[in-house]
């Protein structure tokens, strides 16, 4: 399903903007991993962890930072490595994609205004007075709800679900199942412990350049709007509450959760499974460790970890020494006896 | 797509049954936030961490508690802010429901019930011996297994999946995507190491007035039944394991998870990320804070927090004092040293 | 919807290669849980918390281990005896499977290949030059994409989607909703802060005896294979990043976490809301308790717990010593002050 290009090194150097250290009349035709890269393939270093792997490589050729040590090939060399290598795979694989045109089985209202060349597969819904940009992939299964705006040159795959009146920019791309504008979860309690749906009836906008994992849950207020900014990038399973802001370039990986009515900074990056309380402020710049528990808010810039999140290095300190408590008990212990020994005894001296 | 309507206040006051303090005859026509609310609007105080923005609000009107302080403009006074708030939501918008009637793009058992006035949209599947209750609204996309039983008045959002023979009661809503009734993680290790399903053949059953939300998973057990008992509320992303018996009225914030053959008594509220050991007992009204880790059960009305969780007092003080672990170890090592120094000094003075 | 048999108990002992210790006459017909089972009810005894539950059961005969307690009704004794359940759970109950056929309602490319005895339900799209294993089960609204290839006797339930050129064994079991090569969390971050997406052009694999449950996501890399191992079994929720190897016959319960490019060992047993970093590998048989953060590589055999994971045992004893850091820092306090007041007294005896 992927075609392959053979390209010179020498051409792949010009078109990636690397400079060519070594033979650029080699032939490459694939991308590889460093450690699983054979004859033919271009590889890249970007990760230290991978040291030894690029001294015993066999690819052909490498792409590695301007500063990296030598590889046993003709290398690439780049000041942006790891962007080098993204804009590398699209050189020579370029996956398939669905043409142009609306798949018959599908059941679009009469009054939605679709862009052109817009791509509509099978047994996808739209609702009445929704829009799709121009040139925007619609995948099996999608549904789209009354009033949705999607912008141009989006990709929407199978199984989404894009709920009444929300706005997506343009470039969006959001993977398989993705729920965007659920219901937020909100609720009055009554007087007899029963509780009381709160009307949903805000508004969710996704900017431009945002990319939603498979499974992220979107929700909308009751008024106001959730709003996911330019360019940020969200991965699967990710929870974001009603009302809450997410800021440009911010990253959020998989299974974070973020509660209602909270603010994420610009480019604030989230590690797995982080979650934020509701109602709270996290500055720009942030960045917070896997399974950080964020329960207020923090300033600009800051490193985080921990339950309740702290600072990084401090808890790092913390939990190095946690395994330490029970010795440690037990030292105090040991020291209340001494002490009371030693006070004893002067106690019985002085007398 | 929201119809708003155009009230004078002192209608509102009166349909909210709240008390009216200030002029009656201004006009509101929609229910905003207390820090974005401007003229016309009709807005809420109902957390104080806006106490600041509800003095400087431009709103015209506030729905407030009898005993808040008082605002710049007219007000609302009621016992129950926050729920005549959501009743005023009501008021003032209402979203287009899809119209009553069965598209012709579904796939429906010839020997499936359909209540009176139900809607049910495009591409939904509805398997044999199934029946959907009175005007229970099914939106694009749904799976309904064969013998499933619907209730009256519900709402069944894009996506979701209801199982074999799983049963709903009246009024339920279901968020988008969610799966109710799939397979219950249930495997019996073979002597060589590898797994045998153990058949998922029990039931599932939603009582009247739940909601469940998106991407929210309810697993069905070998044996039994999993229950979730009447006015539950489940956020998104939550996984009710095999078994699980979820008691009235039950809060269960977004990425909770609770494992196999677990109780929930009524009025648990568990917040976001919390997880539950399977085979364990959450006694009535206990709350759990974010991320809590419950391994074993806990007596009704606890308040729980941690990993093992522990009563929310004691695990906030030790929250506190980790970070000054290093530093405790360093006060032991110190201490150490200078009680040697004083049991020498006595020792050699005691010659 | 399931069919019950009606079984001699004699019969059920042979059928299940279980030594029957008591009345062979009598007749069964179902298998309940212990602690609701009723005269005519199989029910079994594997879990050490409902022994009580054993002595006033109210079946009429029990699955139970050799060198269980007697029960008060006639018993069938296996060195295995979960295993028996489990087969027994196939003897008296049988689910009502679609027929096989095509439904009409479906969309599948002219170059698909079905097996023999395929079933595939209303609002199925299948690409361009897939492939569908014979007997395979394919529920309403599966998406499978071009060039996915699936084995014989699988079953894939409703809203399931198989991303382009997934490969799938034999006997594998998706349930609902699963997403199973959704694009990889893989951007490059440009000198302005942006972030471009890298292609995910990689391969998706699973092997065959595989179950994967609802909404689990299943990411591709950009180069390379994410690869799931025979016999692997997944719960609801979880998170596979790019490039992550599941060895044989790991057991990864709810809401689990694996970050990009880890290497999961055979037999390793993760909890639930387990998370695990990027770029490490589990040794073969690991455990890990419920939401253990693994932020590094562990060897083969550990049992571990915590964020970041130490070893269970010290764990164990750490956290039980964790509520008692406030005490521990005021006796520290005290006995800083007592040998102050010691030293000084020294010192002025000294004098």
């Amino acid at each position: 399903m992927l075609y392959c290009a053979d390209l010179k090194l020498r051409e792949v150097a010009e078109r990636l903007a690397c400079r060519l250290d070594g033979d650029g009349d080699v032939d490459v035709n694939r991308v590889a991993g460093i450690d699983v890269a054979q004859a033919g393939d271009l590889t890249f270093f970007t990760n230290s962890r991978y040291a030894s792997a690029l001294r015993s490589t066999q690819a052909t050729a490498v792409i590695l930072a301007d500063e990296a040590e030598a590889a046993p090939c003709p290398m690439l060399r780049s000041a942006t490595p790891y962007l080098a290598f993204a804009r590398a795979l699209g050189l020579f694989a370029d996956e398939i994609k669905p043409a142009p045109g609306v798949d018959p089985a599908t059941s679009i209202a009469h009054d939605v205004s679709l862009g052109e060349a817009v791509s509509i597969g099978p047994f996808v819904s739209i609702g009445s007075g929704a829009s799709v940009g121009p040139r925007t992939i619609v995948h099996p299964g999608v549904h789209i709800g009354p009033g949705a705006v999607i912008g141009a040159d989006c990709v929407l795959h199978s199984h989404v679900a894009v709920r009444e009146r929300v706005v997506i920019g343009d470039r969006v791309i959001v993977q398989n199942a993705a729920v965007i504008g659920s219901d937020g979860y909100g609720f009055a309690q009554r007087p007899d412990g029963t509780h009381e749906k709160i009307p949903q009836l805000g508004d969710v906008v996704l900017e431009a350049d945002v990319e939603i994992g498979a499974h992220v849950a979107i929700d909308r207020p009751a008024v106001g709007e959730t709003r996911i900014r330019a360019g940020a990038k969200i991965d699967n399973l990710v929870q974001i509450g009603h009302g809450v802001q997410v800021g440009r370039n911010v990253l959020l990986a998989a299974q974070v959760g973020i509660a209602g009515s909270t603010t994420i900074g610009d480019s604030v990056v989230l590690a797995g499974q982080v979650g934020v309380n509701g109602h709270v402020t996290i500055g720009e710049g942030t960045r917070a460790t896997g399974q950080t528990g964020i329960t207020r808010s923090v300033p600009p810039g800051s490193f985080i970890s921990g339950l309740p999140a702290i600072d990084n290095r401090a808890w790092r300190k913390a939990a190095t020494s946690f395994q330490m408590l029970p010795t440690l008990r037990k030292k105090v212990a040991v020291l209340e006896r001494r002490l009371a020994e030693l006070e004893a005894a002067a106690h019985s001296s002085s007398d």
